[in-house]
């Protein structure tokens, strides 16, 4: 078909009442499909009911150490669980502290005992006249909801297919020291499901921050989150980087198995220097006693060792590789040849990005939504949820069936085309 | 025996020859017996490993209300938890949220958010020039370590058996708009075992605060605990009260189910008003996507109802009940008349108060150490871990098992008279 953007205002006319005829029909079947939010499906959670068998009342509860999983300590967390999730992780267990149920809520906690206790020493962030951090774009919203909560100024820098724009965060954090720190996203990230470089890796390791209390938020969610056996994506260890080149407290490194077994009922972790963890661990021990320890045992206990999670990630990539090669079949097949849009093709992770013609990412939304396709908000994926040339929306495969999901994605395309052929058509009469 | 502080100096100077020797016999024992903190034993764990049976790889994960407990969302918790906890708590299950595993970790992000983003619309504490809690003393250390740690500053306020002294509370409370909050464990109060009179709930919900922000926080930590069933302490239950006195957002109520199943491993809950629930929700949802949702419905599904956890507290009443005897009948026999110290005889909870003579107490806990017999440090039950007049010390006998406990307990009657006949001496020389 020919690209719209060449089409004569008649064409798309015509282009358009048949679009709208098809929307009408789509329209009438009445569909509600939720693809808003980045949710494993019913069938990935299914493949974690074995955490279920592994304790039971004959169960010994104890750990290689002596510590009773069932009774009060052990705030770092259980040996067996930094272990894992240090192989997880790359990380030396004796750098990772094992949390609760939620890597949001490490995050969110991080910044808030900066906020009221400052990092390692430094003024708190609650004192200063301004506090900014750097937000790559388009990122995950829950991210920069919690900068946004604090009154955190959030400045925007374009990701580049190699990572974010590396000049740009260099030059800022380098010249401004009210900014501290960054959100990143680093394999297979949200909303691209790209993966940083190793130049963009070694630079960030390299920052030379102007503010002593800089850090970089390094939310590796997806790192065993591969579509793929033969092709994956590779990221370098940041903490081990950031101690070659000499900066070894310049990162915060959070990870969980909210997406490996069950959202919700994981564990979550953070990887960090000696110094930094001091640091974590002098506000920790006034905040808990300590985590579930149960439940990290019984992850450890389902998995066995990082070999048996590796072909547990197998299974749920079997699950989820299908959708998103329907995905990317749809927009192949179906905006391909238009010039309307673009879109990655991510090798792991949760999302794919797609990008509109500027002005009409909204409106394909708002579309989508009155013919029952829920998708994740226009704007989300930048702070304040002002996406400044309304392109971007996140695409999030894994939640519904293939069948669902074909469908939606057949009316996802549809609303794109509707935008499309409109906007254009108001260009040539403007 | 002849009390202490009738004899003369040649009868102390004898009596404390003869109890350092057998103080000398005991510390050639060589024990090590751990009684620092309110630890469940290992046999009160073991009453809850059947909530390791309740769910497996067969069972259905999904709530009443269709909410597939392994996946994302709730976050005030599920439904069935929200029922079961309101009914211990004696709440309105819609008055609950429902958290994760540390009610401490819970109170400490309330104060957090007061602290950085106020209490409904006021000023965050952390914008004042000051801010002040009250502390009934003796009280729990770890309330108290975490108004210190936010540099909160602490003002002591008597407790009686009734409860705190409520003329003060009042007085300070209705004039000194800096004091924010107040630290309440109402029944079968840390450290004392003591639960507040019924004319004390009502003061406290009749509490005039000049302060708007100012809360309650009401640690209703042990509000099952009992260790009888035919003599209990009954409490009036706050929110209500206040509802009814018509200052329905004067408290936070906070419980969990730490020294229920297990500790680290239960669930906790907040039962608050309308206004209150809104506020703490307007900051939850930016922490977490939710609390762990399986282990609340491992939770219910373990208990049924509440009659079902009623009748697993006697199980626990049925363990620790001699330990709490074994302790009181020691202390009769050893102390009772010496007149050197008096202690509490709860009815539940999981301490023990003991007062000993004003500057001894350090020296006490001080000489137990070195017979092998880890206390809660003298001082801990007071703000800045300091007791104004060194007799404070809590008991904890709930961990130990009895025979360890009746040996400790010996050991520590023994280290009071020494200390006590040591003080007296020096008294009388002086």
């Amino acid at each position: 078909m020919k690209p719209y953007t060449e089409m004569t205002a008649e064409e798309l006319t015509a282009e358009l009442a048949s679009l709208k005829a098809q929307y009408k029909k789509e329209q009438a079947l009445g569909l509600h499909l939720d693809m808003s939010r980045g949710k494993p499906c019913k069938e990935q959670l299914d493949l974690s009911m074995g955490m279920m068998d592994v304790l039971n009342s004959d169960s010994d509860l104890t750990c290689e150490d002596g510590t009773d999983c069932r009774n009060y300590g052990a705030l770092t967390g259980i040996q067996e669980a930094r272990e894992l999730l240090g192989d997880m992780m790359e990380n030396n267990p004796k750098d990772i502290i094992i949390y609760g149920n939620s890597s949001l809520n490490v995050m969110f906690d991080t910044i808030s005992r900066a906020w009221t206790h400052g990092v390692m020493g430094e003024t708190p962030w609650g004192k200063l006249p301004e506090v900014k951090f750097l937000c790559p774009v388009p990122g995950y919203d829950r991210h920069f909801a919690i900068t946004g909560y604090f009154g955190i100024k959030m400045i925007p820098v374009m990701m580049t297919p190699t990572g974010p724009d590396m000049d740009t965060v260099e030059k800022l954090v380098s010249e401004d020291e009210t900014i501290k720190g960054i959100w990143c996203v680093p394999k297979y990230s949200n909303p691209q499901g790209i993966s940083y470089s190793d130049e963009t890796v070694r630079r960030f390791a390299r920052l030379k921050p102007a503010a002593r209390d800089f850090r970089i938020f390094w939310d590796n969610a997806y790192g065993v989150h591969h579509l793929y056996d033969d092709r994956q994506d590779y990221l370098i260890e940041i903490l081990a980087e950031c101690k070659r080149a000499g900066n070894p407290d310049l990162v915060y490194k959070f990870s969980s198995t909210s997406k490996i077994t069950f959202p919700g009922s994981g564990i979550a972790a953070v990887a960090t220097s000696p110094n930094n963890m001091e640091d974590f661990l002098s506000h920790l021990r006034h905040q808990t006693i300590g985590h579930d320890k149960v439940n990290q045992l019984r992850h450890v206990r389902f998995f066995g060792d990082i070999a048996g999670l590796v072909e547990h990630m197998r299974r749920h990539a079997d699950i989820i590789r299908p959708k998103f090669e329907a995905v990317e079949e749809i927009f192949d097949r179906e905006l391909s040849e238009l010039g309307i849009g673009s879109w990655t093709k991510p090798l792991g992770g949760y999302f794919i990005m797609f990008d509109s013609l500027p002005g009409c990412a909204k409106d394909i939304v708002a579309r989508a939504k009155k013919a029952g396709v829920i998708l994740t908000s226009a704007g989300a994926t930048w702070p304040y949820g002002k996406d400044p040339n309304d392109t971007n929306i996140r695409i999030a495969p894994t939640y519904p069936s293939l069948q669902d999901l074909k469908k939606a994605m057949e009316i996802f395309t549809l609303c794109v085309k509707i935008s499309s052929a409109k906007k254009l058509l108001a260009e040539k009469k403007a």
